[in-house]
């Protein structure tokens, strides 16, 4: 072994859900939304001058962040945008995540927590979800350095309602509380109309679900003035120039067309009442699913069969290893011809 | 002051050049190219499928990954990519700059590598450029935790040619070298020809300067497989997802059109050629330019009237205020019409 390589940082990467690339796969598994974006986010690449991408981008985001201020009303200067919410939620585990005491995230939850603290040396510890997978606030009221908890949680699907957010808050005013929306416009009231009640907190969301954006890796948070600037300080350390120009300009348009984005999840909501019928029926049990996607297992079934039965039949669902989800998938709701096919496979499971 | 704010990283956030938006302005200040990108890569984005959007997209960047390694003939495995070469280094830094020993970059450099060592804690010193800004390769003989050199320098516009920096990884096997080649297409022989020789070296570039892509945020570097694998395992960690869908495909279609690439490399120096010229004439005095700037002072001229004289005719230069650069501007070479302008100016300048 040279010496310059005992000095490299070693890590375990985190695994993202494959990327199949067949042509006529069924792809549940990385909650990505089955319909397209906004027109008015297509319109504004096709039309984008691309002479300007000669240009660095505005390295504040202006026009994104004054429209995500515009439509979520608060403050531009409440407003943080970053590459996808990991790039956001890294970012912010360097930013306030400073302390010797151990951050707390629930015990099944997003994976890349427990990465990113091992990436930047956080001390973390995990509070037992309940046997339900439901958050026991309680558990969260001991000595931390932080908490970050995803509202709905992933891959569990749940969702907690404010009261019991604010709970958590209300017993952790003296360290920063990050609550993960990825999946809230599936799911109910946000934690936003709780930021001006606690300075401490900051809510997180992306464009990758509800918005059909993953491929512009934008994500976005809002909290207090000083949070966000702490945020942008380490930014512009790191490296002023993240979003491009046509993130920034198709983000921005997408939240201009908000009839499109209710109908897209409201199609969403009704394929998921009926897949979540269909799989009763079938004998899966679940907790109530709030995201775009459900966490279901079968009593009779290993996780494992079932997955790799589907996978034969080109259609991909997401299984996780550890011991105490082993038995369950996560499917993404996808069309109602997405889903049907998914049941069509599984009748002919023996 | 409450307790969740001391926990907060507080850091110097680097200053990028200020990006006014006036309509007539002359844009010299952030090393931007003056002309457009590949209409390739024009073309890429007006073609590109936005219903894909939807996705994620492709962890790996293959497409793009596969493009740069043909482009450069190394094995796709030696390639990496990311939202910027400032993203790169700054995941570089984090990768391989693990030391307790000082790594190494010039006293007047990138302002960016203090900035990122402080923001990771790695500890640092900056040998001194001689009195023309020349590096002297023995001042980087001692030992240290890890060497980065931009080449050529930035802001001084010096290219070093390749035995001064092979001089340098001769005596540096034990710890990774960096050399930032964001300018050497402007320039002459890359770092590229040593990788194959030294396991420890790194090479990174940009499609921000000469490929006119600054606002599309492409950055790569290249190096022996091992590097390149632990630099991706970070990344992984980090944030999976960070080049978007259009930036791949633009990056990757600006790849093929080397024709257009080589004319717009070809007229930016001629400019440079001739701006060097009257700058001579007017008594300015400067080190041999090699990127796509000039680092210039005047003997009977202050670098911050000459900076605000300029600026009152909204053209834009950069300054820097540390004492030992602190009458240069760094002009960057713009089209023929923006130099005539600055040249109208300067003549004016009593």
């Amino acid at each position: 072994m040279k010496l310059w390589q005992d000095k490299i940082r070693r890590v375990t990467p985190y695994t993202p859900g494959e990327q199949p690339q067949k042509a006529r796969m069924v792809k549940l598994n990385t909650n990505e939304n089955p319909y397209p974006p906004s027109p008015l986010a297509a319109e504004a690449i096709r039309r984008f001058d691309t002479d300007r991408l000669r240009l660095y981008p505005d390295p504040a985001m202006t026009e994104l962040v004054e429209a995500l201020a515009a439509y979520h009303g608060v403050a531009a200067d409440m407003v943080f945008a970053g590459v996808g919410s990991d790039d956001v939620i890294a970012m912010a585990f360097q930013t306030y995540f400073n302390s010797d005491k151990p951050i707390l995230f629930p015990d099944v939850t997003y994976s890349f927590y427990s990465v990113w603290a091992e990436l930047f040396g956080i001390p973390y510890a995990r509070p037992k979800l309940d046997a339900e997978f439901r958050i026991d606030a309680s558990t969260y009221f001991g000595e931390n350095g932080g908490i970050i908890i995803p509202n709905p949680n992933a891959p569990t699907s749940i969702y907690e309602p404010l009261e019991s957010i604010e709970e958590i808050l209300r017993h952790n005013r003296d360290v920063v509380v990050i609550i993960d929306e990825a999946y809230i416009d599936f799911a109910g009231a946000s934690a936003l109309e709780l930021v001006d009640t606690y300075d401490n907190l900051l809510v997180v969301r992306t464009f990758s679900k509800s918005r059909s954006m993953a491929g512009m890796r934008i994500g976005y948070a809002i909290g207090c003035a000083e949070l966000i600037k702490a945020l942008n300080d380490v930014k512009y350390s790191f490296n002023s120039y993240t979003l491009n120009r046509l993130s920034i300009a198709a983000g921005t348009a997408s939240l201009k067309d908000e009839a499109y984005f209710a109908a897209q999840i409201e199609k969403i909501k009704a394929t998921r009442a009926k897949t979540a019928a269909r799989l009763k029926d079938m004998g899966f049990v679940f907790p109530e699913p709030a995201a775009n996607f459900i966490f279901a297992r079968h009593p009779q079934r290993r996780g494992e069969d079932l997955l790799a039965f589907l996978r034969e039949r080109d259609i991909y669902v997401r299984h996780f290893k550890e011991e105490r989800i082993r038995e369950y998938l996560r499917i993404t709701i996808g069309t109602e011809e997405e889903m049907e096919q998914l049941f069509c496979a599984l009748a002919e499971y023996q």
